[in-house]
C-alpha cells in the first residue's frame, strides 16, 4: 500500500543495536542499562502475579501507582497532581507522548520543537495532520535563542515539544527558560508537551526544572515521565504522563483507543518500589554521576572531545581530530572496526547537522565503560 | 481544549466495571475471567524478570515469540507467517488494531465495519481522517448480506473491519463468509483488519475461520490477536498482528512510534507457554464450552430468552420479557437492583438498536455464574 509516513526507516536505536551485535561491538549507542534494576521490584513484580493480578488495570492506570506519582511529584516540583483527574498511565513515555500529540494536534497546525529532537515526536505530528516547525539547537550549548523561538509563532502554533533533560545532548533547561517559554506563548493558546523522561538524571545543583513547577505552564501542558529509565526496566513499558483535568481527559480519549491500559502487575510492583524505596530516585543522579565522571575520566586519554553532560545517561563526543567522516559513516565505522557502537546526532535533526558528534550511552557497568573507552582511547 | 473527539465518553467497559464495583454487583460486564492464568506462565515471568530480561525488546518483539506465533498459526490455519516480516507484537490486541487503521486509513477514505462493532473502531478512523460506513447486523444470526455490503463498496473504501468470532453477538464467521468478502473486493486496492482475538474460543465442529487460512485475503489482510483472552492474562496486555511483509512494515512504522516495544519478560513468558503447553490453547473451546453450556442451562428456568452462542466467552439475552427499558437502563437497573452487571448491545451500534438484548460474560468461575443465574432467574 501507499505509504502514510514514507520517507520513514527504521528507527536508529534498532539499526544500531543490531549493528552491535552483529560485529559483537560494545553497544553504547540505544539508551539501555546493561545491568538490572532493584531485586525489591523483581520481586514484587512476581508476587502480584502470583496474588493474581493479571486482569485489565482501570483504563487511567491501578490507584497506588498514581498516588506514589502524585506524591513523588509534589515532593520534587511543589505540585501535587490530582490522583483521578490528572494521572494517566501509558505504555512507556512514548504511548504518553503519541497519544498527547495526537489528542492536541489537528490538520494544519503548527507544531514547535528544537532539533536535535526525539526521533518519534515527528510521525506523531505528521500522522496528525499537523506540521513541524523545528528550531536547530547549536553546540556545544544546544541553548533556545527565544527571539528565534517568538519568531517562529503563528496563529497556528497550537503545541510546543521540549525535553528536558535533553536526549541527545545531556543539556537541561533553566527556570530562566521555562519563564522565556511562558512569555512567548501566554497571550495564545498554545499547549506544552514537556518530554522528562529523565528527570531523575539531573546532574546540576539545582536539579531538574520541571514544567509542573511552574504555575502557568503547568496550566497548560504535558509533563511525560518512564519508569524504565528511573528504575533500570526499559523493557517493563511503564510511563505516565501529569496534566490538568480538561487536557487529561483528552489524552485519555486518545489511550482509551491506543492501549486501553498498562500491564497491571508491573504498575503495581512500581508503586510498592516508589512508596517503599524513594531514596532509589533521590540517589539516581548521584548513581549516574559516578559512571559519568569514570568514563570521562577515562576518555581524557582519548583524542575525543567531550561536550557537557548535565543530564541524561548520555555523553556527546566530538571525533573531529579523529576522522572527516560524517557521524553516521563514523558510527558505522566505529563499530564495525572499533567495536564501540554509537549514535550519529544528525539523525535527530531535519536540517544539516554538519557536526562531527556522537553520542555515547553511560547507563553501563563500570567494566563495560571501561572497556570502551580503551577501545576508544586507541583512535 | 477544543477535542478531537468531541461525543466520545468513557468506554461502557469502564464505567459498567466501575458501578458494578460500586453496588457490590457480580461483574459480567467488561470481558476478563475472574479466575487467574495457568501457574506454569507465572513462573516463566518470574523466571525472566528474575534473568535479567528486563531490558527493551525488539520493535517487532523477542524471537522465541514470534517463532511461537508463526508455529500455531501454521498448525491451525495451513498458513506459517515469515517470523522476521510478518510477524509484529504490540500492546495487547487494542494496539495493533489501531496502529493498522492508523497505517492503512488516509483523511476521505471510507472505511466499512459491522454494527455492533467494538467500540475503539471508529476512534482510531475518525483520528486518521477516515469514514466510517456501517453495516447493521441483525439478530438473531447477525449475518452479512453481501449484496448490501457489495452495495456500500465505493471508489474511496480502503479498508473493511470484521470480527470473528465476533463481539458482542458471540457469532462467528463461516468460510463462505470470507468467500463472499473476497469476491466482493477482489477487484479493488481494499485491506481487511480482521480482528480475531476470541480465535481460540469458537465452539462450532468447523473451528474457527481465520482470515489467514484464505489465501487471496491474506494477501490483504491485517489479522490480530491477543494472548490476554487465550491465557486468562487480561492485564498482561500482549497481542499481535500477521500481515504481509509490506504491510507489516506500514503498520511497524506506526508501533515503532505508538509504543516501540512491548513489555520483555511477559513476551518471554508467553513463548515458553505456547510452546511448553499448546494443549492449553487447543482445550479452550473445551473449557469455556462447558461453562457456557452450565450457565445456559442454569438461566433455562429465567425469562431471559439466550441466543445461540458459537463463539467468544459472551452471551446474548433477551430481556423482553422482563422489562420495558432500553438496554442501557436495563444494564443500569440490573447492576443497582438485582446485583448482576451486564452490558447493553446498543452502544456497539451507530445506528437505533432498538432490541432488547444484554451481553452477559461467562469467563468465570462457576460460582460466580450459579450465583448470577440465581439472581437473573428470580425475574
Ligand atoms: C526506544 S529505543 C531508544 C531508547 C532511547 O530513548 C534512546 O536511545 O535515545
Ligand atoms: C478493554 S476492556 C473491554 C474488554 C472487552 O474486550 C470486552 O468486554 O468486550
Amino acid at each position: 500500500p501507499e505509504s502514510k509516513l514514507p520517507a520513514l526507516g527504521t528507527t536508529i536505536f534498532t539499526q544500531m543495536s543490531a549493528l552491535a551485535q552483529q560485529h559483537n561491538a560494545i553497544n553504547l549507542s540505544q539508551g539501555f542499562p546493561d545491568f538490572d534494576g532493584p531485586a525489591y521490584l523483581q520481586e514484587r513484580l512476581a508476587y502480584h502475579v502470583s496474588q493474581g493480578a493479571n486482569q485489565y488495570a482501570p483504563m487511567i492506570g491501578v490507584a497506588p501507582l498514581r498516588e506514589a506519582i502524585a506524591q513523588k511529584t509534589a515532593e520534587l516540583y511543589g505540585y501535587q497532581p490530582d490522583v483521578n483527574s490528572e494521572i494517566t498511565v501509558t505504555a512507556g513515555a512514548t504511548e504518553a507522548l503519541y497519544a498527547a500529540i495526537t489528542a492536541l494536534v489537528r490538520p494544519g497546525d503548527e507544531v514547535i520543537c528544537f532539533d536535535p529532537s526525539y526521533d518519534s515526536y515527528a510521525p506523531a505530528v505528521t500522522l496528525a495532520g499537523g506540521i513541524m516547525k523545528r528550531i536547530a539547537l547549536q553546540p556545544p550549548g544546544f541553548r533556545v535563542d527565544w527571539a528565534e523561538f517568538t519568531a517562529l509563532l503563528s496563529p497556528r502554533t497550537r503545541l510546543v515539544i521540549l525535553n528536558t533533560p535533553h536526549n541527545p545532548s545531556a543539556t537541561v533547561w533553566q527556570k530562566s527558560d521555562f519563564a522565556q517559554l511562558w512569555e512567548a506563548i501566554a497571550a495564545q493558546e498554545i499547549y506544552v508537551l514537556s518530554d522528562e523522561v529523565y528527570e531523575h538524571i539531573c546532574f546540576d545543583e539545582a536539579g531538574h526544572a520541571s514544567v509542573l513547577a511552574h504555575p502557568q505552564l503547568r496550566e497548560r501542558a504535558i509533563a511525560v515521565s518512564s519508569f524504565g529509565k528511573t528504575f533500570h526496566m526499559t523493557g517493563w513499558k511503564v510511563g505516565y504522563c501529569v496534566a490538568p483535568a480538561a487536557l487529561s481527559a483528552e489524552v485519555r480519549k486518545v489511550h482509551q483507543y491506543l492501549t486501553f491500559s498498562v500491564n497491571t502487575p508491573a504498575q503495581l510492583a512500581l508503586a510498592d518500589m516508589l512508596q517503599q524505596h524513594p531514596e532509589h530516585y533521590r540517589e539516581l543522579p548521584e548513581f549516574y554521576r559516578a559512571r559519568r565522571d569514570r568514563f570521562v575520566e577515562a576518555l581524557s586519554a582519548s583524542r575525543f572531545k567531550l561536550l557537557p553532560c548535565e543530564g541524561t545517561y548520555f555523553l556527546l563526543a566530538d571525533y573531529s581530530a579523529i576522522s572527516d567522516l560524517d557521524d553516521v559513516a563514523f558510527c558505522q565505522w566505529l563499530t564495525k572496526e572499533v567495536g564501540v557502537a554509537a549514535i550519529p546526532l544528525s539523525v535527530f535533526c531535519a536540517d544539516a547537522f554538519p557536526h562531527k558528534l556522537i553520542r555515547l550511552c553511560f547507563a553501563k557497568q563500570e567494566a563495560t565503560l571501561d572497556a570502551a573507552a580503551e577501545r576508544l582511547c586507541q583512535l
